[in-house]
């Protein structure tokens, strides 16, 4: 397994763990970039995560821990990057090497709030890495039943597919199945599209609306994405794949999923901010609403469920009668 | 009101009963034909089904009750049938009156065993009805919610879609919405293949699939669904409009419908003979699953869950071996 590339993970959230959990079963060594210097003593102690999956645990002789983010870029040949987008600003700040040659991969699903783009646009535009060395993992996939070992799939996307298969391979298990795609721009777009559709599946299920409306409105979110997308990025794509639809699915009908729960805060009568101030962490959803929106508005496409979740979130408008006219637009 | 078509709909269970209320939203008279004299005497008296939806109270003149299959077919212009698959044969065979210049819409979602015909087709081939006085009336819609007055919205297909426009305004209402489309052997046929699917989602979640496994397999089911379809009636269709996308995931996602509980059962380790034992009515996706594998043999689409489900239910086939295949031919 020596001629194996080396790999490191950047992030030691819920979705981070699982996949360095995925890798610990093909990779002799897997490198594991955590911020917190009392997380990263936590598990060289206790063999798991402090505060997620903490269910999984690892053999430390297997990772190579660090929680200096430049010693462990040098290490590895391939990043990948599964930080909160709401704190990749702040951490790529703290970067003094060199990404000449590195190849990265983005878990991350959702946009950076300085920027405004989704991880792999914001590679490629501010930090200048070639498109062909950026990629995308994505679901659909909740990193619980990861640690359950339940069967998942996985897409890996890359301008150059067999870098996406390399990441694959190395992701790939019995629990996990992996397919390639050399859409990184429509995946992950989808992947942070999808949880603005989770916050408007929470709204509509906090106003009291049910099962049937539930069905129509993912039935119209997956042909809003497939009109959103296809003006960001037009190629071939099947939005029925598991990487758009089912991605949608899993969080829009979770009822673990964070976007839907604010959704479903903000539908029970909480206003945005009490619904964030309940919330530990910001849902990644929020930000996604705001540049999905403004990004539309060059774009043109029809979007009356992002618009919707928009008009509720940015300009306070009341969540039942902005669902109630948009009823009148679904079908 | 008195130039509106005389409408009447023929079946007395969960569905018929939310069929009857929208339609007396609008009708100052709805036709009601109910099998059982005892049922039938029971609503006169207590002003509800006995049976389903029992929280739904009628207003008695507005009914036009009768236990006479021909009376009901006479009085009426438009015949809605929703009496389940597997009895449609039987009550069929009652009828010697004409069915002359009557207008047929099908809400019953499934195959009639002995033709092995979906409804539309069997008003067609067996009772010679032109297609253009042939209709159907198709979700996502649970009956459940209906008796709750929850927002939800129907498909009307017909290939005059000035008749599928009348039954639309009929039943629409402030808690339902309608949209018509010509494509009726279309949405017939996903309305009863999404049974199939549900059973397919049942099945995994008796055998501990998880959450991210459903939705992988969903994404696959309206693909294949798509290619079944497309076999069957090549026409432009949008497979993610609400009445083929959103019928599967209505009832693909529920808890609460029966096939998805009759494939749970199997999925557990009852036997196919046990699991029906177990259920009051047989679940219609048992012979959808027969006669879409069959049909199927024919035309040649891609289909590995029908398949699979099929090898289960007809050949005893072992479920976790099964799925375990199926889970290689899934992306």
């Amino acid at each position: 397994m020596s001629n194996k590339p080396k790999i490191a993970v950047f992030g030691s959230g819920s979705w981070a763990t699982a996949i360095v959990k995925m890798l610990c079963e093909n990779m002799e060594t897997v490198g594991w970039y955590i911020r917190s210097e009392q997380s990263l003593e936590y598990i060289q102690e206790n063999k798991h995560n402090p505060n997620y999956l903490t269910s999984v645990e690892f053999h430390i002789d297997q990772l190579k821990l660090s929680n200096d983010i430049n010693e462990m870029i040098d290490y590895a040949d391939y990043l990948i990057f599964v930080i909160p987008s709401a704190f990749v600003h702040q951490e790529l700040a703290k970067i003094t090497t060199s990404f000449e040659g590195k190849i990265l991969f983005s878990a991350i699903k959702g946009i950076i709030p300085e920027s405004g783009l989704i991880v792999g646009e914001h590679f490629h535009d501010i930090l200048k890495v070639p498109f062909e060395n950026i990629g995308v993992i994505t679901g659909p996939c909740h990193a619980e039943e990861v640690a359950l070992e339940r069967l998942s799939y996985l897409t890996i996307a890359c301008r150059d597919e067999n870098k996406a298969e390399i990441i694959g391979n190395s992701l790939a298990s019995r629990y996990i199945k992996t397919k390639t795609s050399d859409d990184i721009i429509g995946t992950e777009y989808a992947a942070m599209l999808k949880n603005i559709y989770a916050i408007a599946a929470g709204i509509a299920h906090g106003l009291g609306y049910g099962d049937n409306f539930q069905s129509v409105l993912m039935s119209n979110s997956i042909r809003e994405m497939k009109r959103f997308i296809k003006k960001v990025h037009k190629m071939k794509r099947n939005i029925n794949n598991s990487a758009y639809l089912g991605d949608l699915l899993v969080t829009g009908y979770s009822t673990f999923s964070r976007n839907r729960m604010f959704g479903n805060m903000i539908g029970k009568g909480y206003t945005v901010k009490s619904a964030q101030f309940e919330m530990v962490m910001v849902a990644e959803g929020y930000y996604a609403t705001k540049s999905a929106f403004e990004l539309n508005q060059k774009n043109g496409a029809k979007t009356p469920i992002i618009d919707t979740v928009y008009r509720i979130l940015y300009e306070g408008k009341n969540p039942k009668k902005q669902f109630k006219k948009l009823t009148d637009l679904l079908d």
